[in-house]
């Protein structure tokens, strides 16, 4: 069998509370992966600023830029000087007061290859992400690189195996996720290992499900808000077509490159035909958003 | 919070090549079930017979049983005399010609609940089920009964995360998965322990994104035919309604029964709410059998 090699750069690390040092820091992370490798690079979200969603101000909104706008320059400039694909998370300002939690696929040639604006919209104490963010409304299209068909999305999209299999369906083979996940101190200790253990998990099926890579990278460290903290946990990595793990960072800032054979794809493929079966003419319900029924 | 508990009994069995042999040794199977508490019961795929898919031979036709045939009648006895609920796993006659791969929810009074008609069906080396068994039509209806809303599925389903979204969609609160699957002599040492660890994420990944729980029954023991063996792997389980399996079986044969709080769904999907957030707007690509986009 042909391998058909990509090497992924995962850039695992925490924020610096200032705008301009996160977007050297990643720049220098980038370097890193390229020197270890990577030919593909993926940042965690919004890796540019502190994660503000834990509370709800409208004075953060001056941390959004258009998807043209200096943070996404700088980060193009440096693919281009390094020839290196760069998965670019972004709080984006679209509009005045149309924001977006998106990402800018940037070529080797530091050219933008597509952008993804983040679909599913989280809202929990401490993840105020609907007060910020519009929901993206351009559905789910993969973004062509020249290594890799990406289907690019965003952590709260990671939990619905929908949007995987959407991505997977228009042709994704490496499913990324640039993700803010981590552990309220009141909850780590009871529940802690059995939410970082689901998260994994539920990826990992998409990768079993679709036949595709997954790639997740998260951010670290604790970030204080007026109304508590947060523990980023880490633990990026990424799994194989059959759900294996097949590398995986700590919980500390982490640089790392994972070669990703995109042939595993087919034969796994072969071997597991999930698209060759799949009911379409039965999925009606999966467009509706609940089935009432009496009593339940 | 109050509790809602529903003990389920697992009956994970070997076949002795025998239909007779293997319905009592079901019947017993449910009665220990019973014993230690069970009020519902799960056997596995096609418990009746040898997996007779190995091969393809109309001779097995001869198996096959309508729904309410004495198989079916054998153990509605047994649910009526011990007053309790069986999920019993078929292979169906449904007309000359016309065969399914079902299972009938049988009632704690022997009446069925509702039946169920397995929506995907696999194609592989020594699993020639696209042979015997006809599609299920009937699309994914949930079977309640007084304890929980059951979403049954069978075997290969377990791969489609569309199946139980579409059951969780309609209520069901226990997503319940009769198997038969195996390790083939040839891939165990190589892939056996990814092919189990792939199956048992699968599945876990349904209770995470459905916020339900799941219940795995599988087969064990070789089995033998013309073109080699299979060896069922056992290893069925129960996880709650964040992923975490809460019992397990070992790879001989073991009835356990285990307590299921359906409270804990509640608990579960108000802290991860994703029926709230899924973008039915723009889920149309599901219903599609591949986006074709040229060069992919």
């Amino acid at each position: 069998m042909a391998s058909r090699i990509v090497n992924v750069g995962l850039v695992q690390q925490r924020s610096q509370h200032d705008k301009g040092k996160n977007v050297a820091h990643a720049c220098e992370g980038i370097a890193e992966a390229v020197r270890q490798g990577a030919t593909l690079v993926v940042l965690p979200e919004l890796f540019a600023t502190d994660y503000f969603c834990q509370t709800e101000d409208p004075k953060f909104f001056e941390w959004a830029e258009p998807l043209d706008g200096p943070t996404i320059a700088q980060v193009a400039e440096v693919a281009r000087d390094l020839q290196v694909v760069v998965v670019t998370p972004l709080f984006e300002r679209r509009a005045r007061g149309l924001y977006h939690n998106s990402l800018v696929v940037l070529g080797s040639d530091g050219a933008q290859l597509g952008a993804y604006r983040k679909m599913h919209i989280p809202e929990d104490p401490q993840f105020c992400e609907k007060f910020y963010f519009t929901p993206g409304s351009q559905g789910f299209s993969p973004i062509q690189t020249p290594g890799a068909c990406l289907g690019t999305l965003i952590c709260w999209d990671q939990w619905f195996p929908e949007a995987a299999r959407a991505m997977a369906l228009a042709g994704a083979e490496i499913l990324v996720y640039p993700t803010a996940i981590g552990w309220m101190p009141s909850e780590k200790e009871l529940l802690g290992d059995a939410q970082l253990d689901a998260w994994r998990t539920v990826q990992r099926s998409h990768a079993i499900a679709n036949g595709t890579f997954v790639v997740a990278v998260n951010r670290v460290g604790r970030e204080a808000s007026s109304v508590g903290e947060v523990e980023f946990w880490g633990h990026s990595f990424v799994c194989d077509p059959m759900g294996r793990v097949i590398a995986e960072a700590g919980e500390q800032e982490q640089v790392i490159v994972v070669p990703c054979d995109l042939e595993l794809i087919t034969e796994q493929r072969h071997w597991w035909p999930f698209f060759r079966d799949r009911r379409i003419d039965s999925y009606d319900g999966l467009l509706e958003r609940w089935i009432d029924v009496k009593g339940r």
